[in-house]
């Protein structure tokens, strides 16, 4: 059962600096004329030393939080006729963190299910944190296309990633409006993994579970800005937490309310640094020369896919996303593959097993490397092939 | 008892990457020749998009983590004469962030200890990780001048903070070494909470816990930028946790062994522009520069605090420390002199008791404000003064 993690009732209901905030705002309301001195903050107000402004970026002063959150805002509201406020969008410092901490919040115990296979944090995540006893396995295979079926029996939270990482699956708007329908119906809670939708070219899959109409009810959709702007040491992306949530016996409003007092104790932001670049990734400029990486990378992903099509390999993803996803020839478990790859075609790929066990026999090459690298790759790959005839 | 956090033991050894990157790195030793080609990885290569790099430090590419951790590590070596190697460093993304999770790899329900008052994300961070039930108050009062006694009775887990957050006061080398001791012999594990240690000028406070023999057998340090380099909305800080680490029935490696598991599954690490600018305000003439800035809230500090002694407050704090921690006059409780400060000198105070029972009827002032603002606020103060003769 999805519940509080109960330690959070026990706090007191308001963090010192925002009750501060709260009497001065309304001290300022009455008195707007009055210039207020603080010597209340800890928070320092002398510029970066010389030295180490140099390695940083120019204009980063008086750039508000609330720029961002506008931003994305409006992005999710202008694309998929949403109304989200800056309430419902959590800046964070990657996707990878909030995968993570989001389960915390809840009583350790729940019924999960994940993708089999799927990004390897998922499950180390639900270790963790106490939740892998009664773990249910949404299977991928050849036959589903690596798009799994709903849960045979009621879940408190459900991690979906599509684009899927590692086996380049999209779920279509059908789809993905299923498992939208099985959470509302449930009430359970999604965990929306989307950090490689913006690899989607084709408007057949949606880009956001909120494209699906109850998505607000039910999911909580984790963003990264790792793939699309090269930000992936930079540490940027955002966790969008709905008001109208609703899962297990929760109201709406309540989830919400317990992230935000958990990252208040826990986390004092992602770097504003890194927040300025995000602003200009996410302008309509900075969109349109991110496109360029994107069509860089799904350009290299296609060459991969055509040269393992080529030599007979049965192939899955490689479109709407960096990755191919391919069967190991000759019943090669994915390790005795990764090994024969590294040796033969000096290519390193990421054996599929190390996704869970239904990606043994699989392997996962992706997109991202130079294009010359790949080229290069290919043609070792092919080679390689020979060998196995 | 301290004992880990149960589920930590069910995960894999090896997080599936790390195990990749031993192969490759077992077949680069053996044919070191070889270039291979790396398909394997879902790390982005191209470069930052123009409009997002404009936003950006021009110089990030290559920049190793390594390169931050080994200048953290020479600057303890050198100046307390460790031997902290690598492995001993955590780059975060500043002190909140860690002092909230480094809890989470222990079992909920320990005993813990804190000074009363104290930085109120502590306690936060206790009730959330379930470990609030019994705790041990470390009493700060006028006659300790805030430095408190050792428990009397065994803890598993004790959060000291020196230069204290918000009395301001230092504990001596002496006073250190009683709680390292303490922690020695009853085998407890010191949070050490060193980001005020900047401002200390009097050699006789150490910068360090680490200055104290056998403290990398008992005290995890904790440490930041966000006050010594104005880097608060830069995210960037570190812990450190020693091999050398013994406490409760832990052996010698697990507890770091534990946290760089737990670091890999929920931490992708600081943003590297923020790591870039740390690197820098690592250096001697880094720290040069930065210690102007030190000067300068330290001049802060003592305006405030000659103000406020002046009108006849019982200050402590003030020195080595941004921190000036005041009795409220006539017996006001911590929000009735807020409101009267706020009311008659338009100044902002934080107030005592919102840092814990025994903060009530004291406020804290800080010396973070522009000089003018200081100068500004203690002629106001000392105006409003008059009105309570």
């Amino acid at each position: 059962m999805l519940k509080t993690n109960q330690n959070y009732k026990l706090l007191n209901t308001s963090y010192l600096f925002p009750e501060i905030k709260r009497k001065v705002a309304l001290f300022s309301s009455e008195f707007p004329n009055i210039t207020l001195f603080n010597l209340g903050e800890g928070d320092t107000t002398q510029p970066l030393a010389s030295s180490v402004s140099k390695s940083m970026i120019k204009k980063i002063e008086d750039l508000g939080l609330a720029t961002l959150k506008s931003q994305i805002a409006s992005n999710y509201n202008n694309s998929y006729a949403k109304n989200f406020d800056l309430s419902e969008i959590f800046i964070s410092d990657g996707a990878k963190t909030d995968l993570f901490n989001i389960q915390a919040i809840f009583q350790s115990g729940m019924k999960v299910a994940l993708q089999n296979p799927s990004y390897p944090a998922y499950i180390d995540s639900f270790v963790i944190n106490g939740n892998a006893n009664d773990l249910v396995y949404l299977v991928g295979n050849a036959e589903n296309k690596f798009v799994p079926s709903l849960p045979t029996q009621r879940v408190d939270l459900m991690y979906l990633c599509f684009p899927n990482n590692p086996t380049g699956a999209s779920a279509s708007y059908v789809q993905l409006k299923q498992f939208v329908d099985y959470a509302l119906k449930k009430r359970t809670l999604i965990i929306y993994d989307s950090v490689y939708s913006w690899f989607i070219e084709d408007p057949r899959y949606p880009r956001s579970i909120y494209e699906i109409p109850g998505a607000d009810e039910c999911a909580i959709e984790i963003q990264s800005l790792s793939k699309i702007a090269s930000f992936p040491s930079l540490r940027l992306g955002w966790t969008i937490i709905p008001q109208k949530l609703l899962a297990g016996s929760f109201k709406r409003r309540e989830i919400n309310n317990i992230w935000k007092r958990r990252q208040q104790t826990a986390f004092n932001g992602a770097s504003i640094v890194s927040q300025a670049g995000a602003i200009s990734a996410l302008s309509d400029k900075g969109l349109k020369e991110c496109d360029k990486n994107i069509k860089y990378y799904l350009k290299n992903t296609k060459l991969i896919k055509n040269c393992c099509e080529k030599i007979g390999l049965e192939c899955f993803g490689g479109t709407n996303s960096p990755y191919v996803w391919c069967k190991t020839p000759n019943k090669m478990t994915s390790w005795e593959f990764f090994d024969f790859l590294l040796k033969e075609a000096n290519t390193i790929c990421a054996p599929g097993v190390g996704f869970g066990s239904l990606g043994e026999g699989f392997f996962r090459l992706s997109g991202f490397a130079k294009n010359k690298e790949v080229l290069n790759a290919t043609q070792h790959i092919t080679k390689a092939f020979l060998l196995l005839k």
